[in-house]
């Protein structure tokens, strides 16, 4: 069963901004959910037209109140339904009859309380793809659009306060987190423009508000809370094209460990698949992965400013010397670097700071700023025109008296660079942070979540620079039409022998057919074709065993090594051939491998594996134990381009073996960059034939003497998935 | 130049308690650093006689003033000293003649500017050691007394709100971050005991005060802020002390970066020795290090509770399913566990919670919690007595209205159990946090936050457990005084021979006088000595060049191993000493040793190294890439006990080798931990001659089977630091 998804076409527009809203089994109680969300549209001043549906009531606060959908005499653009679950798909069929083409169920009681709920959202699918309608939820708190106060939701950050408008969108798969988030947000003068609780996900998932969110001008950032990414390849598009747009996204993915995961299964019912896997598909599409609640916000907030930090060398002001040392050694932990300043800039900073000041980066600017705010200031400007500066980072604490003209005039002078500047102010008072938020200054307490977050954003723009470098790696999904077609032979005819397994022999021209060397090699069935080999291969060779039902070859004794003429290949030949039969006397043996010998070298494993959420999955990693026993593995949903197949050789942690260590040559890195990349190639081409792929080894050769697959085998998908519609999210 | 230090003698107490204060070099202007510590006294209402010495005027705010020390007619107890620094030595000189015990010196320009201010420095310290003073200072901010307000200090943070008495006390190598971080705690209502800026440390370093602190009744924990330990052997005893007693001592250490130390150097002329070894330090002593000053303040607030975290299983009610499972993942990446409920437990559970609420842990109480407050402090309840619930985490958001409710039912509930109730509320009112901290319940606003700090204080009480059980391991150094003087006659020989290493056959003895095996051997200087060598030892056998001058033998192709005869041996020993000729011609070669051949195992590397602050460090890794390419050693400060080399050992990331993969055997741990921690002692006893040691490798078999040290190298002290006052910080 297909989930949603924007190439259906409900329109968000309307659901966001709907002239009018009715809203279905309406409750007179305010204290009650299903009374909310009229009430709060009357508080917070909706300006278009509300119609109330509910039997029980004439009118509510004087708003006439009809017995049912069909009574209500306009068509509104937007539903809200607060009804028994039971009684949701009749409501909405007569939404939709009335030409209603959005709606908001905040209903529960649908797949979340098993088979019978499953049912009722089964309805409200097949009811929304039928009439093309947009639908959030069900089981969600319903969303809110800022600017305009459409206040579709029951959310107790409601209740308090007023509606603060700003750059943040919040996408989430918890109401009650979402809540939470919101209200934190505007303590602290976070403004938003649309909040989302995406429920059950039943027509629009998560990635379909992000599509929606990000081409809205207002949006600036967009920050999730995400348990299921449901629609993996939406997520990734809606990523992809935020990028474009330079609208950074941040998700806290929950559900990262083994315990948060079960968690989440019975949250839920998220079977999100691998968390590794997403870490990948962040960062392979830009998406900035926040570790913790407060760090989503800490992103909100850095990420609201028009002057974003994109490069690393960050000049530092501080107060306290102590709070410069933590800055410095969270730059370093974070990956920034603190500037090296100009000598015109130490000269400048000399006449202006007082003599026994530091004139090193961080730069000290002693308690002498309680009594001369301007060395801040003059301090600032000196930093911020040398070119060794990306970026202003100011620590503060307390200075309430002079709170107010401090915070002016860093906003005076940061508005009028281009640089971000970024502040830490321990206790900082509340009308310094009203300032700073007002003129778009990032502004933290504590110093090192502040360096972190400029971090984070940094990585970010050197992704994104990377990805509009390269134009846009997801509109140009290389084909090999010819490749694909002599791989699918090979595949069809591993299936007509009827085993699920591609052993060594076909394993490798598969290979072969997406250009990843292998040695030469001559698969014989008899032992006098042998006498022909000679001419055709060089000595020594190697000889194994080509069998479906073999996969270890080498514990079935069906491998010599290092043989070197005709004869020791006949000799060979007989031997493994008894072994295999001894080792499995019921084997199909379809002859026996000659291979010339691979010479020595950096042993790497490149593996693919299916993702349920993201489909193939490509892995690398070095032999030995690095794999096996540290687990040091890198991946990445393919396609994957050789710029990302490098990335994923530096994360692992064994690279240095790759670039040669004490005295021993570097790998010939670049051949296994492209190796990465075509065997992802192959995974997607491949995708529905192939479950797994194990190249073990790959040997790499010095630099400039390329590599070679030693030894493959691949597992076959059950059946071939090919034209089957892909699985969005309901097993 | 010998530190200051408890063993000095001088009193803290009369320091920090004193019942009256001279007020040296007064201004007043109570905006001047000199006019503060008098005005904050008066403001606080210190109870004391308050004497002030200024020539410049006759009274301040109806006290009178004095014209110099000599002239005040009563003796004090604690002088505060603002004067010019060169003013400072004479000044001090006239307290300590009238008799004064105590001086804060809050005046700047000494070590910190240079040679000049250096002298005036070493005067005070002079002085100091004359008259058995206590000194805080000098170019510090003061100390504050909360409970008796007492507050010698300027800072900033005493301008604002009140004193606020509590469990907490702050040592802290930065006034400017420690007045941020005490005005940040009075927000979030942490009461504090004792504050203290150390200053240039010219008489009480950071461990003395940490020392006096963790004795007092009204101290429960103590937070610190460090660049350099100055004094490590005395911060290890104050934190083995702080152990006993049970009062965390939680340390943000900054300048573990590169840069970070830099910046610290250029402070205050910290050069505090390997960040590293400040990490195995702390972990030796129990000390928990605090990542950032968040962290801190969140320890302070964990710590302040009677009820500490000390077992990992983790029950958690929330009203966010969201949130559970941000909480689950922080469990599992800080190392706590969630708590597996008894049936009881979810049969209670179910009675008490509506129908739709998961049971699993975590416990999702729902948006009922809003109709239904006891639903939360039934739930407390039915998980409390759990026996397999150590911990009870609650995560709560906004619920203004309902918030004192709530924040006075868990109290009730929490004060009324003995295991640990932790809260954390996003968008905590006030009203709610005041109830919680009067309660001492840990309340936190952000649950990755909360989860961490509980982790922190669960791995201290784990470690302070076993330091408990060890039975105070630092009273009992072992002594070995039969090796000693063994090994110190080996040492003794080869300074003879004039060099600065001890080349393998000499570090062989005196591993051997340490019980770590090492290859049966013989050191021959004469070719014909070879036949009476037969009997001796088994072969196959390996030679080797014995050259301090040689100490890269393999380079020099002077070892031959595999040798089983005495044929072969002869012709090795010609063929080593032709080579070691020709290698170094002007090498002394003492003669050639034959050893029986080691047999393979997992190669092991142990070291010893100095640390500018703690002394002899022991360093374990596995050999091949594993030290030398990724950097993975464990180490910590001599001596170690065994239990402590194995947790060094597993701290390694190639730790799993040692226990066997992929079928293969384990390793000898056993005899690996005991080796480790022999040759800790040496390092101990030796620790005025060896500057370094390198075994590498150490041979560790099998299980059962042992290990053996097959190479080594010692590099000696330049001269024997034997009887030398231990350097404690002026280098």
């Amino acid at each position: 069963m297909s989930g949603g998804g924007i190439q259906q076409g409900p329109d968000l527009k309307v659901m966001f901004s709907p002239r009018s809203i009715t809203i279905v089994g309406v409750s007179n109680d305010p204290g009650k959910l299903s009374g909310k969300p009229f009430h709060f549209l009357q508080r917070y001043g909706y300006q278009g037209d509300i119609y109330l549906v509910n039997p029980r009531y004439r009118q509510i606060d004087g708003v006439r109140c009809y017995e049912n959908v069909a009574k209500v005499p306009r068509q509104a653009d937007l539903a809200i339904i607060s009804l028994p679950a039971a009684a949701v798909p009749q409501a909405l069929e007569e939404c939709a009859e009335q030409g209603i083409k959005a709606a908001v169920i905040l209903s529960s009681g649908f797949a979340e309380v098993g088979e019978k709920g499953q049912e009722l959202e089964d309805r409200i699918r097949e009811i929304a793809t039928r009439y093309r309608m947009a639908i959030c939820g069900p089981n969600c708190a319903g969303f809110i659009n800022v600017t305009e106060k459409v206040t579709a939701s029951f959310v107790q950050a409601l209740e308090y306060g007023e509606l603060y408008p700003g750059p943040v969108s919040f996408v989430g798969q918890s109401g009650a987190l979402g809540t939470a988030i919101m209200a934190v947000a505007a303590r602290d003068l976070i403004g938003f423009n649309f909040w989302v609780s995406t429920g059950n996900e039943a027509v629009l998932t998560f990635a379909d508000y992000v599509s929606f969110v990000i081409e809205q001008e207002d949006t600036r950032v967009v920050i999730g809370y995400m348990e299921d990414a449901r629609n993996g390849e939406a997520l990734k598009q809606a990523a992809y094209r935020a990028l474009e747009l330079g609208k950074p996204v941040a998700i806290l993915k929950a559900g990262r460990s083994e315990m948060g995961a079960k968690a989440a299964a019975s949250h839920t019912g998220a079977l999100a698949g691998s968390d590794k896997v997403y870490d990948a598909v962040f960062r392979q599409a830009g998406i900035i992965r926040a570790h913790d609640v407060e760090q989503l916000l800490d992103l909100a907030v850095i990420c609201s400013s028009p002057r974003q930090p994109e490069k690393p060398r960050v000049a530092v002001a501080t107060i306290s010397g102590g709070a410069g040392i933590v800055i410095a050694d969270a730059c370093e932990e974070f990956g920034l670097q603190l500037a090296k300043f100009a000598p015109e800039t130490i000269q400048a900073l000399q006449e202006i700071l007082p003599p026994f000041a530091a004139i090193n980066n961080p730069v000290d600017l002693t308690t002498s700023l309680l009594l001369y705010p301007d060395l801040l200031t003059r301090s600032m400007r000196a930093m911020l025109v040398d070119p060794g500066v990306d970026n202003l980072l100011i620590f503060l604490s307390l200075q309430y008296s002079k709170a107010e003209e401090l915070a002016r005039n860093i906003a005076e002078v940061a508005t009028g660079s281009s640089k971000p500047v970024v502040v830490s102010w321990m206790g900082m008072p509340r009308e310094a942070l009203s300032i700073l938020r007002d003129t778009h200054i990032p502004a933290f307490t504590d110093p090192t979540r502040a360096v972190k977050a400029m971090a984070l954003l940094v990585d970010y723009n050197r992704r994104r620079e990377l990805y509009l470098k390269l134009n846009s790696k997801y509109k140009v999904a290389p084909t090999h039409s010819s490749n694909q077609a002599a791989a699918k032979e090979i595949i069809k005819n591993s299936r007509i022998s009827g085993k699920g397994v591609i052993p060594e022999f076909a394993a490798k021209q598969l290979l072969r057919a997406y250009d990843v060397p292998v040695p030469r090699g001559i698969m014989v069935k008899d032992e006098d074709e042998l006498a022909q080999v000679e001419d055709k291969i060089t000595f020594p060779v190697v000889t194994k065993v080509v069998s479906p039902d073999i996969v270890h070859k080498t514990d079935a004794g069906a491998v010599i090594l290092g043989l070197d003429s005709v004869v020791k290949m006949k000799e060979a030949y007989r031997r493994i051939t008894m072994r295999a039969r001894e080792y499995n006397p019921d084997a199909y043996i379809q002859g026996v491998l000659v291979e010339e010998m691979a010479g020595s070298g950096i042993e790497v494993i490149i593996g693919i594996k299916q993702d349920r959420r993201f489909g193939p999955v490509v892995t690398v990693g070095l032999g030995g134990v690095f794999v096996e026993v540290f687990k040091d593995v890198s991946l990445r949903p393919a396609p994957v381009t050789e710029q990302e197949a490098r990335e994923m050789l530096q994360e692992l942690r064994a690279y240095p073996l790759l670039l040669g260590i004490r005295g021993s040559e570097p790998g010939d890195i670049n051949e296994l960059v492209k190796v990465v990349s075509r065997v992802s190639h192959m995974a997607l081409d491949l995708k529905n034939e192939i479950a797994e792929l194990d190249i073990n080894p790959l040997i790499v050769y010095p630099d400039r003497y390329g590599v070679m697959a030693v030894d493959a085998v691949v597992i076959l998908q059950k059946e071939s998935h090919e034209g089957a519609v892909p699985d969005s999210y309901h097993n």
